[in-house]
């Protein structure tokens, strides 16, 4: 008898109404003959309105506590789950991090998984309960409570499936992936299936379906993750690795955009100090996400570099560059989307930059910056360029 | 240098403000130079909104996950504390039941305080950072989490006051303990000390300042306890064993009234059958307070029993009844003030009882039930004569 672990977001538990929905959902596929895992987010917009709650307090709430606040969200949604399935007449337990010994490390907020102890889960499951997680949250090494960052319930579903050896179905507000956001270009088309590479590379480009590292563990262990609809029958799209790639696939899978972030420009660094790798290292200690480094030549030995950092994280970053450089050397360029196309098929089509860069010089768009990966083309450009952009390119590439 | 426990309860920490006001109270505290412990309840009306949603999704919500669901009330709490105090650049640090191994027994909703450990705190108070704790929960012996009952964060407190042989002060919103309600009796006196044993009953007879238990706790360990008003140079009054009786100590030192609690009577038991025993034994292995027990003398080897329950028990209580004797022997008044006077002195005044009743019977209250102990004496009289019940008698024994 096979284990399904589900997770359901904040969305599909955000009232009484919906959570009564998912239990019965659960319920219906236990009766199917599985052994059933919950893991649940915060209901709506709990997260958020906790986060207020402690902004009423301090500016910049300290971060073990505001980890340990936090994790409430999820404890009162993963308590409700299973009340609301024992009132249906089917046994139930909720657990936390703490009960099933969901080890983190790194930084509060932004903390990994390292481990999970199995014996609750498989016990409870053996007595055919249904098995309610707490998503979201860990303990670390000293004790103390930590969490995945936004969207971290769903690393917290596929780590327990890999532990289990079970399968990953992740529930949300939409219905799977899209080439491109279907908000943003009504054309976009659902895919069946996405590699996880694909799938890495839109969701660290701001395609927000998906909590990144959960990806990465699905693609480590080898288990396919389904993303749909909550509560429907409409199909989803299942994440795994593609292999059959032929010659009729399409070099462009996926577009995604991201207005999250700013460029940071560094003027005239010394080329024969160490300044960058000293500078990236301790932004990369604070698991701060720089992307889209680019360097320039060097003029008189000195270089200018730029790259792209989450906007939450300007204030630290700030006050990181400027213990190793005068702040007049520093530039700041919020006006910045993140604009990327994606594709496994890019390695083996080569001419897709070249074809992207060409309709973007046509129609008047400028480029800021540029970076590619094997299977992606990033650009910065003017957030007012957006949309166009997006049509020229999703219309070009068939997404 | 002592440590020093307070809690705060859930008005005092309502808003944001309030809780930097605490923190700001704490502060000072600790400059004078002392190791502070602070236990903090939910905020505001959390705790019932949380049982609002618990009962949204079910009329009976299962008590494991309302206990795991009641439990974050008090981490969000203690975590906006422990921010506020930070952000006033002192160092705290909030710690949830698990984290301070805090072992209860016993029922959920209602769970017992065993033990616990206190290394974590210990290693903190060295620190000089400022512990908080979040009340009311703890971790029972299958590592479920539990809760203590409603107002347990003040035994939570004086557990811990104990086992870090500190002092112990509760902070709530009223200015100390009264001989009477002084919102229902205007000319109430507020006390400079009561006696844990004065203090006790008036708890267990409605007086709603203190949990019980935490009196119990404070009494058996002879931690003295303190009840004042939050955030206030007011002073309060100090529960303690109070040795120093004098001739002019008056015979009656508080009153107290409550309406939480319905009377039933069982008509026409076989004496000689030990159905009274069966029964409060059940009840009482389910934790419900039965109070005010009082049979008559047998008719024909037939005797009547009537006594008190809490009305949040009724359900629970009737269908253990009913497993021992026909519905139609069972009558249920709702219409009962449980009117109590209290006082140390009585041990050593009588007449207390004659005085009352005398009172009682010139102004035509009917009393229903009647129970004394050494200390004091409780009635049952209809609800619509308790206003005139509380002049009559605060009058009487200038309370």
């Amino acid at each position: 008898m096979s284990v399904i672990v589900q997770k359901y977001g904040g969305s599909s538990v955000a009232t009484t109404e919906k959570i009564k929905k998912v239990a019965e959902t659960v319920i219906k596929r236990q009766k199917k003959g599985h052994k059933m895992v919950v893991v649940v987010s915060a209901m709506g917009d709990t997260t958020d309105d906790l986060i207020s709650l402690a902004n009423g307090i301090s500016k910049k709430p300290d971060k073990r506590e505001l980890d340990a606040l936090l994790s409430t969200g999820e404890m009162i949604s993963s308590a409700l789950l299973a009340m609301a399935i024992k009132d249906m007449g089917y046994e139930a337990i909720s657990y936390t991090a703490y009960q099933i010994g969901m080890k983190t490390s790194g930084q509060y907020g932004k903390s990994l998984i390292e481990d999970l102890e199995v014996e609750k889960i498989n016990k409870s499951l053996k007595e055919d309960k249904i098995v309610i997680i707490a998503g979201f949250q860990g303990i670390n090494e000293i004790g103390d409570i930590t969490t995945l960052g936004r969207g971290g319930s769903d690393t917290t579903a596929v780590a327990i499936a890999v532990k289990l050896d079970g399968i990953c179905e992740i529930y949300t507000d939409v219905d799977g992936i899209y080439s491109t956001d279907p908000r943003k270009y009504s054309d976009a088309k659902k895919l069946k299936e996405i590699d996880y590479e694909e799938m890495l590379e839109l969701a660290s480009l701001g395609a927000q379906v998906m909590h990144s590292r959960s990806i990465e563990l699905g693609q480590k262990y080898g288990v396919p993750i389904y993303v749909g609809l909550s509560c429907s029958e409409i199909e989803g799209t299942v994440i795994r690795e593609v292999n059959n790639m032929n010659m009729e696939s399409k070099p462009v899978t996926g577009l995604a955009t991201s207005d999250e972030d700013i460029a940071v420009t560094i003027k005239g660094i010394e080329q024969n100090i160490n300044i960058l790798s000293n500078i990236f290292e301790v932004i990369g200690s604070r698991k701060i996400n720089i992307d889209m480094i680019s360097q320039t030549a060097p003029i008189d030995g000195k270089v200018n570099v730029s790259f792209t950092i989450p906007k939450d994280d300007t204030y630290e970053c700030m006050s990181i560059i400027k213990q190793f450089t005068e702040e007049k050397n520093i530039f700041i360029d919020k006006d910045i989307t993140k604009f990327s196309v994606v594709g496994i098929g890019m390695k083996t089509t080569s001419g897709v930059a070249a074809k992207m860069f060409k309709i973007f010089s046509d129609n008047n768009i400028d480029v800021k910056l540029i970076t590619t990966s094997e299977i992606r083309i990033t650009c910065a450009i003017k957030q007012e360029d957006k949309g166009k952009a997006i049509n020229l390119i999703a219309n070009k590439f068939n997404l």
